[in-house]
């Protein structure tokens, strides 16, 4: 049979690596996936540039028209980032009939929906398994692996720069900025870190987990999220004593009022498997009614691990092209029809235990007031340390976890215990789940 | 749409299973594969038997013909084990133009290449996610989602009952016999064990994931295997003293000679996420050239776990059925004029470390033979203990661990050291590798 022609936009470093990979192994894949796969036109802003890939019989173009009204072009590959630019891009490949994989979560998150409309329209399949925790097939275990579950809830460790930085704060008793400086040097972090750091790449990924897990639409706008940047070595200190480790998790979880979306500081205990997920690597933990916990680890990010998902969404559309031009998986897991919009909970409503640090003033009955706020608020304690105050100072810190209680319950009761006298400066306090 | 009706062979742990998955989470799984499912046939042997399934609405019959003739069912799940009546059953229901799902590992691993034949002929679709690791979508984590890479080796946890047995001999310091017992009182081991603590059924599963792994035949007769049995608790102890833990792993890995095919106790390193995978849980470690190492975790068996994989399965074909009759993803990954016949090594060709435990006389000059024997064979001592006699005692343990060798260079090692008059029985040998 014909080789698949396919053009790639953007041969940056995913760009780059998914041409290194399909010329490499094109051998194997062409025996997976029946047909040769070449990659003929690709998009390069400056056409002069030194890059990590070979170029060798690639026509490339700065005009990503050259690439989408090439009639002999079959497949697209979106690997240009950011949205503007790539969403009109994917939106006019598609209006061509062509098919789309693409590596571009904030684009699936946030203009998913609009997408996969058109790709309907058009009988031309969209697929992205590169957008969420890179290499690892992710998208494909709960769209298609775990079918026939009702999807309980799901935890990832979706953002390895910060998954890098937490890790080092454990192992290396270091500082939150001073390891962030690091992963900038070592080219993890962004130069602005904020989309790694505060949460929002886990958010935009989180948005696809959860939608192709429930079955709901994407909707990038209710995701509560928290950064790791205030945590500090000692709470990472106080976690470990305590028999646990603070991660950065991207949580879904459907309740019978809704369904809770967020990104936030997790403690969990250390014996979970997903405890043990250090440095850049990524890992979802995934549990099914019927499946029960499985968990999903590897490389979240470079740029093989990516170009690994890329080429085999570009093998799935081979494969079903011989025999199946309309897209056999849903985009989203679920038929667009059976797609329901489940109420996703105000962060108010969440139900979570909590790691709580307070710094309080050495006298009798401090302990005693802020037990008693807890108590009126339900908030039961599962477990405590009090240090002794440092030499010379009238201060000390309790350390507090909680059982299962409601985040607004927890507010009140935070305002309250800072609204006292004997205690000094915010509670800090970090989610805790045991992931049971 | 119209249901897509379907009949079940075999109504035990896994057929209820299915049958109770089917029915809690029908909606669920009508949204995800566009069509209601529903089981309108049962086999049976005893129809008066108690079950855990509800099975209204299914019509139980003891004939297997009633469900392979019924032109209105499309799909058949065999469920019922063993090798001769499933195959027979499974070739027949083929030749009716029937699709198949089958959780049944024995079976694809000795019989598939036949099977697989068929089903090309008749256009029909044979599918087997529940017969490697349960629960979890290992084949296609595999077959589909690393299609981009070249494999270069995998390791799996692949049998729970054994995994249960070294958890327990690890985490409670007791003996093999007495845990195999108690697994045996539980329900995890069969009453002849045979097949799980030697290594049988791992072989089974470990022939399918070479299989889909590299492109080549199912060759089960080709598998080394080695059980678990003659683990003691001592070499648990020693392992985990030198940083190590013991696990019985199902290996593949391509190597420029060939593929290694091996089941056996094997050390590894204590940090690595799969030497923390205890229970009856399973996992399997994938290194692919462009993903790095992957990891798939969850339950390997279970009445739910397992119908998890076979109504993933089920959804699949649905998909499929819509527009796509023929399979899609090959059966072996690999289309089938792509399987290579390359060559599986022999054991004395295997490339690995070892643990190696003798007990030797309390003498001067016994360290000094042994270590020239293992220089003689190019064998590198990695790390040594070298324990004290027991009181009134004249001999003592060694255990060693060495660098890569290969096994018949180990072999003769052994040979020669255990000829010493001063080694005192065999020599204890667990291979090790460090999964990097």
């Amino acid at each position: 049979m014909k080789p698949v022609k396919i053009g790639i936009l953007g041969l940056g470093t995913v760009g780059g690596g998914t041409v290194n990979v399909l010329k490499r192994n094109a051998k194997e894949i062409a025996r997976r996936a029946g047909r040769e796969i070449i990659v003929t036109r690709a998009l390069a802003r400056n056409l002069d540039r030194e890059r990590i890939c070979d170029t060798d019989g690639i026509a490339l173009t700065a005009d990503p028209f050259d690439i989408i009204n090439d009639p002999e072009i079959e497949v697209v590959l979106e690997l240009i980032g950011g949205e503007t630019l790539a969403k009109d891009l994917v939106l006019q490949a598609i209006e061509k009939g062509k098919h789309v994989v693409t590596a571009n979560k904030a684009l699936i998150a946030l203009h998913g929906n609009e997408i996969f409309r058109k790709a309907s329209e058009k009988g031309v399949m969209v697929l992205f398994e590169a957008a969420v925790a890179g290499g690892i097939p992710i998208i494909k275990a709960i769209r298609e692996g775990l079918s026939g579950n009702q999807i309980e809830w799901l935890a990832g460790i979706i953002n390895g720069t910060g998954n890098f930085i937490l890790t080092e704060m454990r192992d290396k008793g270091r500082d939150f900025g001073d390891v962030l400086a690091e992963a900038q040097a070592l080219g993890y972090a962004e130069a602005n870190p904020i989309f790694d750091v505060e949460g929002i790449d886990a958010a935009h990924k989180l948005t696809i987990l959860a939608s192709i897990a429930f079955g709901i639409p994407l909707q990038f706008d209710k995701i509560f999220t928290e950064g790791i940047s205030k945590i500090t070595r000692e709470d990472v200190e106080y976690a470990e004593q305590l028999g646990y480790r603070i991660k950065h998790l991207g949580i879904a979880r459907k309740t019978e009022k809704g369904i809770e979306l967020r990104v936030h500081p997790t403690l969990i205990p250390e014996r979970r498997l997903i405890a043990n997920v250090d440095g850049v690597m990524n890992a979802v933990l995934v549990k099914g009614d019927a499946v029960g916990p499985t968990l999903y680890y590897g490389a979240g990010a470079g740029a093989e691990a990516t170009a690994s998902a890329v080429v085999a969404d570009v093998v799935d559309v081979v494969r079903a092209l011989t025999s199946d031009p309309e897209n056999r998986v849903p985009h989203l897991a679920f038929q667009p029809e059976a797609i329901v919009d489940i109420p996703v909970l105000s962060d108010e409503d969440f139900r979570t235990a909590y790691y709580l640090r307070l710094t309080v003033e050495d006298k009798p009955g401090v302990l005693a007031d802020i037990t008693h706020i807890l108590a009126d608020h339900n908030i039961s304690i599962e477990a405590m340390i009090q240090k002794e105050p440092h030499e010379g100072e009238a201060v000390l810190p309790i350390i507090m976890l909680t059982q299962l209680t409601l985040e607004k319950e927890m507010n009140a009761a935070i305002s309250e215990i800072e609204a006292l006298s004997t205690v000094t400066g915010k509670v800090c306090r970090i989610r805790l789940e045991s992931l049971k």
